[in-house]
């Protein structure tokens, strides 16, 4: 089973590589990172270099999409190479998903029309521009449509853990649990924009506009 | 504020990522994938490559360490240069850190002993090896030592909200713990051995046994 992960200048490493490490610990799931040329790109900072291994043009039938988000997604919902590919994949995926901004790449595809979707929290608006219907919860999911959709960064974690369940059984999801040690204990409780004070969304705001 | 991630061939992708996309969203802190030699490595499986931006050696002063696991720490802990360079570093460094199997390295460079650590849950003969007393804990901090250790995985996450608070303050950690929106919901209770199943177990080591 071969699942290939987007990768594109300005990515958000963590949408990617958390669904990578739940998944690659699956045997018989082959993870392939594609972008528009092989080689390295960069995270949405600069400060990490990933790389690609294929194209989009070699990798057409991957059995699973995942798409992750990062800044780079706001020049890339224009880039018609990219949705036509999301298009075309998307026609023989098992599931067709996406972490955090990378449901504005399925969105402007046309994949979402209709549908709820999820996103990070700041780019609600700009999914809904793609005719999907933003919801908080932290994985959505359209069996019937093959398509999933996760919340902000961290929540590919949880998506991936739900994919396995999907394409292996719960026992291979349970098994990767236990292998990436996922038992999470954060520290604080402001991991969602219904949970965090006010002044945690300011700092949070001031933060993105000093490291854009 | 300069902190150094080290890349190694057979690096587990997301005990670096993790804890990477918590300290970099805070714009104080630079974060820097350092290895043996500027360029590739690839991760434990091979399915993924990743940058180091710059050697060892081009590392001096960071502010703050952070080791991640993988497999390939095994063959790490019993070169010479590497674990040199942790002992100097670690003379100047505010924290000196490691994720999963990372703590084998702190272990080796000597830094551990007699303290109590955490590690993967598989690593834990190997750890106390090197003098260490391991501990179930997700996160072992030892201030005065400025050492902290986490468990597998994805409890770097957990370790880098918890050294943002101590780094910066807590209200860092949590517009970081927003901006990734790190409000876990794993749809199962897993992810640590003494929650998951004997089966749980066994499905683990034979997929460990397979990918390896």
């Amino acid at each position: 089973m071969q699942v290939a992960i987007a990768l594109f200048p300005r990515n958000t490493a963590l949408d990617a590589i958390g669904p990578y490490e739940v998944l690659q610990r699956i045997p018989s799931i082959d993870v392939v990172f594609v972008g528009q040329h092989r080689g390295e790109v960069r995270s949405d900072n600069g400060m990490l270099g990933l790389t690609c291994d294929a194209s989009f043009d070699e990798v057409t039938r991957p059995d699973v999409l995942v798409f992750p988000g990062g800044v780079g997604t706001r020049a890339l919902v224009e880039d018609t190479g990219v949705l036509d590919w999301i298009r075309e994949v998307h026609r023989h995926t098992v599931f067709t998903t996406s972490v955090c901004t990378g449901s504005l790449l399925l969105g402007a595809a046309g994949l979402l029309t209709g549908l709820t979707a999820a996103t990070h929290w700041r780019a609600t608006e700009l999914l809904e521009s793609f005719g999907a219907i933003y919801t908080p919860d932290r994985v959505v999911e359209h069996l019937p449509q093959r398509i999933i959709t996760a919340a902000g960064v961290s929540s590919g974690i949880d998506m991936a853990l739900r994919l396995v369940e999907l394409l292996v059984g719960p026992e291979a999801a349970r098994a990767s649990q236990l292998m990436i040690e996922y038992d999470p204990q954060p520290p604080f409780d402001a991991g969602a924009l219904g949970k965090a004070s006010d002044a945690t969304v300011q700092l949070a705001l001031e933060y993105y506009g000093q490291r854009s």
